[in-house]
């Protein structure tokens, strides 16, 4: 096989052979077609698309370059969900322990965050003593004992996704639709979960930016998930605006732990109890307990504390704050009609709750609090939005990021809220 | 600046500003930007195009990426010719010499070959003891004495070139008319010529397979040449079949020195007298001498033995001749209708005339020496071809190569020839 005939045939025609697929995928990861090679195939890629055939074997040819995980010795099924990110997005921590009080195991592979948007072992690594890695074995024993396990996932799944990730990420190949999808799937896949339900986030501080992009991208991965035996549905939710009042890693834990406690804010409510009745009808565990209900009775809070201990995090230990917080304060009086996710979401990371290098290590501490949401009444001088950072110096262009940001706008003025999910994609 | 903005821009909106173009070429040649990097811009390159303000910018960006030479020093005007590449194409061998005899001064700056097209300094290096590579000083010198100077071009001249002549070639963005005629200019508009003849072949033994897209690269050329002020035009020629009687370095050195003793292939002869017109005209010297006088008068002969000897070439030593022969025959009598170039010079290269890699050795007396040409009747049994070759486990691939490369039709049977020169760009 022929890498530039490979490379040609998807220039000129747009449609790989079978073997064509499996020899690439295998080929690049194992390093005998070089990086350049392989950016040229995926920019080609991006130009001329892949039919569902294409995608569907690209991405079985990223699984079988790695190992793939099973589940079916657990005595209930497993259900998952996926995340394409979102600005205050900490869903994963109230909903997985939710899903499991309600009688389904989760096991929620999860990565670090890069650019604007937070990752989930990043936030769950502002507990003291948590900790993100485990072995095969410890996994499948917490998910008998505790149903619940939030970890990264291991460098054996999918490991052609590791490189071409990386790749993509320097050759300006991201946005890409069947990209995107066997990148997210060929890990969900490799996984062995037997049901998948996506939450595709549409707006300013998401991937993609409008419905369409969004749809397209959930039925593909819908389609593809179906191809693989995986049960797999999709919400598309609104991500104009931060989900909550806190965008940050110990900031967000602090508000899961309220959604636990049967509080917290009623955007991260609605959303978790969407998500978890849908992973639980994906795999047929809808019978039992309402996931309302889970948050209400403690039983989600109790599964979060046992999952959380089994990764030696210490519950009673005060979450990290920020050594430095400022205020900023509304410039006039009347309704906050529009809070930019993208703007809470840069601000957040460059106080230091993001990274900006995958090396780069992130502050537990910082973040943006928001005290007002969309739809929101404010009086002038009232605190809007308190800042946090371990260094005084990140302020400025933090508040450079939420310039322009938002809208106060007279308080008679119509406002309709956008709906937070705003479809469903396979349900 | 960034690189992924400087991909995206050119993946999403199609044109980049000068200051990207400038920063993207110089950084790519210093190795800031990396393989990658370029290979996803070349891609996307290739599906976006550039405009012809782009691509002047371009070229200027890989020119300053090394040195220019000055020829003004001279009394006579520079012209120089590019051929993109045929079979049997040896015309640069008696057109250099033929146009210094009618009084322009010819800086041929060549390549060598790589594939089934033969490259002008290895069918010179065919002749014992002459070297390519001239010093800078060298050159001047050699074009004040003798008018004429086949060598290689020198490292200095637009070194982004040859990175990115490598990286496309492997990566599949090789067929890119921008990036084609960006590759050809910034050598030849670097070298300090003030005329430029491009020689655009067409057919199957070319890489323009068509005239559309011959006639688009030399538009695009000439454009690009009057954009650096270089006086531009180009021939549109036929590449359907070999030019001349032989295709190998030596066969084509002795073919070549027939051309210039007066006689040689009618071919080879009308495409060395049309070019030189056109270069002498290109650069005001075409009050003098007729390049077909020149031929007839011996005087262009005597330019060639000049140009050799002031190269270190023997002109009296026999030229290299391959240990084996094999004669391929005609099968029935009839009409010659068709004789394939891509079939001869693959043929060719399978002999041993030509390198798969850059590394390779050629064979200087490998080849293929034809006996009749399109439109010649033939009896059967008469010697079609011969195979020259210094292995002879060669042959059998070589004859694979001609199978289906060559037609005979009854003699009764119209026969037009296609044109030599389909058109002409610019003149």
């Amino acid at each position: 096989m022929d890498v530039i005939d490979v490379i040609r045939t998807k220039r000129d025609t747009g449609v790989l052979s079978d073997a064509q697929i499996d020899w690439v995928v295998d080929a690049y990861t194992r390093g005998v077609v070089a990086e350049e090679q392989m950016a040229a195939l995926l920019m080609a890629t991006f130009f001329r698309g892949m039919s569902a055939g294409e995608l569907a074997r690209w991405t079985a040819a990223m699984i079988a370059t790695g190992e793939q995980m099973d589940f079916s010795s657990l005595d209930r099924p497993t259900t998952d969900k996926h995340s394409t990110g979102g600005v205050g997005d900490k869903i994963t921590l109230p909903l997985t322990p939710t899903v499991a009080a309600c009688g389904a195991a989760v096991p929620q592979l999860s990565g670090r965050g890069l650019g604007h948007t937070g990752g989930t072992l990043d936030k769950l690594e502002s507990i003291a003593g948590w900790r993100a890695t485990l072995s095969q074995r410890e996994l499948l024993r917490q998910l008998r004992d505790v149903g619940a396990v939030v970890c990264a996932a291991g460098p054996g799944l999918a490991p052609a996704d590791r490189k071409l990730y990386a790749l993509r990420d320097v050759t300006a190949t991201v946005e890409s639709v069947p990209l995107i999808a066997s990148s997210i799937m060929s890990k969900k896949i490799a996984e062995g979960t037997s049901a998948l339900v996506l939450d595709v986030k549409v707006g300013t501080g998401a991937f993609m930016k409008n419905v369409e992009q969004a749809r397209e991208l959930a039925e593909t991965m819908v389609e593809l998930g179906a191809a693989h035996g995986v049960k797999t549905s999709a919400l598309l939710t609104d991500m104009s605006t931060p989900l909550g009042h806190t965008a940050g890693n110990a900031l967000e834990v602090a508000e899961a732990v309220e959604v636990l406690a049967g509080g917290g804010p009623s955007d991260v409510v609605e959303l978790t109890v969407r998500l978890a009745r849908e992973m639980l009808r994906a795999c047929g565990a809808d019978n039992g307990k309402d996931p309302a209900d889970a948050l209400r009775d403690g039983s989600a809070m109790d599964v979060w504390r046992a999952m959380i201990r089994a990764q030696g995090g210490y519950l009673d230990a005060a979450l990290p704050r920020a050594r430095h917080t400022h205020v900023v304060s509304a410039a006039s009086s009347g309704r906050l009609t529009r809070l930019d996710a993208l703007a809470v979401g840069v601000a957040a990371w460059r106080l230091g709750a993001g990274r900006a290098r995958k090396e780069d290590p992130v502050s537990f501490g910082a973040g943006v609090e928001l005290h007002a949401k969309p739809g929101d009444v404010v009086r002038v001088g009232q605190p809007l939005i308190t800042l946090h950072s371990d260094e005084e110096e990140r302020f400025a262009r933090a508040i450079d990021a939420l310039a322009g940001g938002y809208d106060i706008s007279p308080a008679e003025q119509d406002f309709a809220p956008p709906p937070l999910v705003i479809d469903t994609v396979g349900a």
